[in-house]
């Protein structure tokens, strides 16, 4: 980690590069003044704050290359930020560096229905690619929960998934090619229209790169059509291990539903009163199974996965009669974030990937660890990924609790590691796992990736310490945090 | 290009690499006589020989692990070889280099039908995986026509297609996870089980980089569901650019045929007597598209599929009625390449891709071609990947004809580039197209390649002088071949 530079230091540093930049942008995108850099100074990992040296917010490709031209000769670590709705601080300001906001570079540049395609800006929302294909009948099939404000440059960023990801893919299967600003002002474009491009996959190793290997200006995206029905199947299980079997089965049936969420009782209990979404809350967990397509597809696919899931133990099987039902089954797992901020002062999110084989193991050995830390956790996932969302519930006011759900957490990741998993699926590393990235890959492992982002950006000027802990940071976090085999703490956020 | 060393300079060199080798190696796993080596001195692309100083066979990962420790010391260029099966002079050996054959890694260690994976060792054929998971009622996806002989480690290496490739995806989207020894002898596992792994995504980079990053040692790969039913739609079309454009009305519907392939008048009337496949000769295009799913899905979508190809101007609509027919319907296609060898004393086959909705035009523009260039051009083709591959005819022997193929060739891939595609689509580089790959990408695009490369290996001994062509040879081959604003002539095969 830098010390902070002395403040006269940095006034003056502030000064050269305002200098610098002020050719180059026009008035109003260029903020210097703390007034303007706050906002500037969390993304959605709000625990993590620190104001930004300086901001640019280039309208134009031509304004990226040479900001990154100042920042390049000037060697100003450069921070990239999308809609600021990331969830690991990816976009955590650095006290002497620039955060490039593509905010500005937002426009739709193509739409493309017969192809189609999309190619955007990437400080495009989300939402917004899809309702400009709305009236062709088509959407952009990855849907972060934050897709009303998110934007396609974060979701390239940290190939962000949602919940209709386990049909349709995360964002490195729904985007095509981006456009991308080096550190050396270079625009390369990386990937094709056409199904497979000769050469190294650029693209893939761009996408979920957290900020660092270059600029993105533009993002063309695979649009897909609205599917003409859906209906969503809620399963009751006696028990979160059978529950967890049975997303196995669905999938070993050969069924790829829309979406496969799993909520176990504390779940489902915590969101009940609040939202009324119809939960059975005395199942032990729940299931939502989705089918969409041809409203014949959908009554097939309807009746096969009530059969597989009743054939895994399934108590009981709802299935939604008309739109507003299927809305109301789903809000109720669209909630369960704020419904947890509302029964418990406080709550760590996880989010940790498995194997979907393991699911019932894995909520099982969740289940024993809530009577060993005293607490409780609430387990909300994309079961159908194997990508869980444990919530942990405490209280930060009563002495200890913090610490037991610190290591909850680390014990939770631990076992995703242990069968098979990872650390992150959806959320990214940012800052907020780095330590971890230690536990989940070798020195080797951990160099190739180095040697990567040294072939991108030879001077660590592209977002700076975030996602790939050094080998020396991990010597040190090994000999502080390592013992009995243990994964080290989780480098939790701060409430 | 090297010079060729020295004849006795050449066998000093073998000399000392087989005394290094000779240690680590089981005997008959170290070939280094003319007649051990003489098996391996082409791929595929056989217009190319050359022999290699010698062959090692290693026959577990500690094996690859000391002969790459030992081609690392000995600074010995490095040519990985799985089955020998492409197309593109990718595993062409080097005069004074080592021959790596992941021939003798050939075990299917887990089949896993409850995940549905399998992990298998490089050397297993592509067919074996299916037929290891048969019982099961699973198969692997990705079908290249030499899926017989071909390896999964060459599939990887050239991140292979086939026909059902449009609905299942490419190798990259089938494999999970490999495990790689680098050249400086570590063992990385690139990937995970899990939906996303956390860091950046040297899977997808690895798949397709034709040899030069590493070698494999495991790879996981998905398997899927065998559907259990399936049924083929031969559509007529009167001319090729209607025939082109169905394809894309048919992906613009929604619909994702399990195969979409297309063939003229030229390809079906060369397979017809050959094979009696039942195709309308008469047409000016033909275009097969399978529907596979239960048997309500694929009644369903015959139906609408019909439904589009006549609504996009088919003439006339066969289904398949029963399996036998349905293969019959396939086996024309599948052998459109030995057809041609029937009917042409030579024929040159392009792998170039183009965006689906630009298949009309390219189709045309290669007809008005044939009377340029005074060649017939037969094109079969994975339609619904836009991926093309044009059969120029021609006789060697005929003075000037050599010469008019090669500039027919150059003339549709420039064409290929020009309407947003690429040089090739599942074929790979290797040598065939280095030249191109100057035409397709810039040199700061080609720069980005050089720097992963050299992340992975900064000797350049994994396949050296493949895929990636340098700045240099690019500048070379500009100062000869560049000119009017054409492609520069692709690096044809001497037949």
């Amino acid at each position: 980690m830098k010390m902070s530079p002395d403040p006269d230091n940095l006034a003056a540093r502030r000064q050269q590069v305002v200098e610098a930049l002020r050719p180059v942008l026009p008035a109003g995108s260029l903020l210097a003044d703390v007034e303007d850099t706050r906002p500037y100074e969390c993304d959605g990992l709000s625990a993590y704050r620190q104001l930004p040296m300086v901001v640019a917010l280039p309208e134009n490709e031509q304004q990226v290359i040479d900001v990154l031209e100042v920042c390049r000769r000037l060697q100003v670590p450069v921070v990239p930020r999308g809609a600021g709705t990331g969830l690991s601080g990816g976009a955590m300001p650095i006290v002497d560096g620039l955060v490039l906001s593509t905010a500005k570079l937002n426009r739709i540049v193509r739409m493309d229905p017969v192809s189609r395609t999309a190619i955007v800006q990437p400080g495009v929302r989300n939402l917004a690619i899809s309702e400009a294909a709305a009236p062709h009948g088509l959407y952009y099939a990855p849907d972060p929960s934050s897709q009303i404000a998110c934007s396609i440059g974060g979701n390239v960023a940290e190939n962000s998934g949602g919940v209709h990801c386990l049909k349709y893919g995360l964002t490195v299967h729904n985007v095509l090619r981006v456009r991308v600003v080096t550190i050396d002002g270079d625009v390369v474009e990386l990937g094709s229209e056409a199904p497979d491009a000769p050469g190294l996959d650029l693209l893939a190793v761009f996408i979920g790169s957290e900020g660092m290997l270059g600029i993105v200006t533009e993002v063309t995206v695979k649009l897909v059509p609205k599917p003409a029905a859906a209906q969503v199947i809620m399963a009751s299980f006696d028990d979160v291990v059978t529950g967890g079997n049975a997303v196995a089965s669905v999938i070993a049936a050969g069924i790829i539903p829309a979406g496969l969420e799993m909520m176990d009782r504390t779940s489902s209990r915590m969101v009940e009163p609040f939202v009324k979404a119809g939960y059975d809350t005395d199942a032990a967990a729940i299931l939502l199974c989705e089918a969409d397509g041809t409203a014949l597809e959908v009554a097939e696919e309807i009746e096969r996965m009530s059969e597989v899931l009743q054939g895994a133990g399934a108590t009981a099987i709802a299935v939604s009669q008309n739109e507003a039902e299927r809305l109301r089954f789903w809000s109720g797992r669209k909630n369960a974030f704020p419904a947890a901020g509302r029964i418990s002062p406080d709550y760590y999110c996880m989010d940790g990937t498995i194997p979907r084989k393991q699911l019932g193991h894995v909520l099982t050995s969740i289940e024993q660890m809530e009577s060993v830390y005293g607490l409780r956790c609430a387990n909300v996932f994309h079961a159908g990924d194997g990508n869980m969302h444990p919530l942990i519930l405490f209280d930060a006011n009563q002495p200890g609790e913090f610490e037991r759900a610190e290591e909850f957490g680390a014990a939770i990741l631990a076992l995703c590691v242990e069968v098979g998993g990872t650390i992150t699926g959806e959320h990214g590393v940012g800052i907020e796992k780095i330590n971890s990235m230690c536990v989940q890959f070798s020195s080797a492992e951990l160099e190739a990736f180095h040697a990567v982002k040294r072939a991108f950006d030879p001077h660590r000027l592209l977002n700076p310490d975030k996602a790939i802990p050094t080998l020396n940071r991990c010597a040190e976090f090994g000999q502080m945090h390592v013992h009995a085999g243990h994964l080290p703490h989780a480098h939790l956020p701060r409430f």
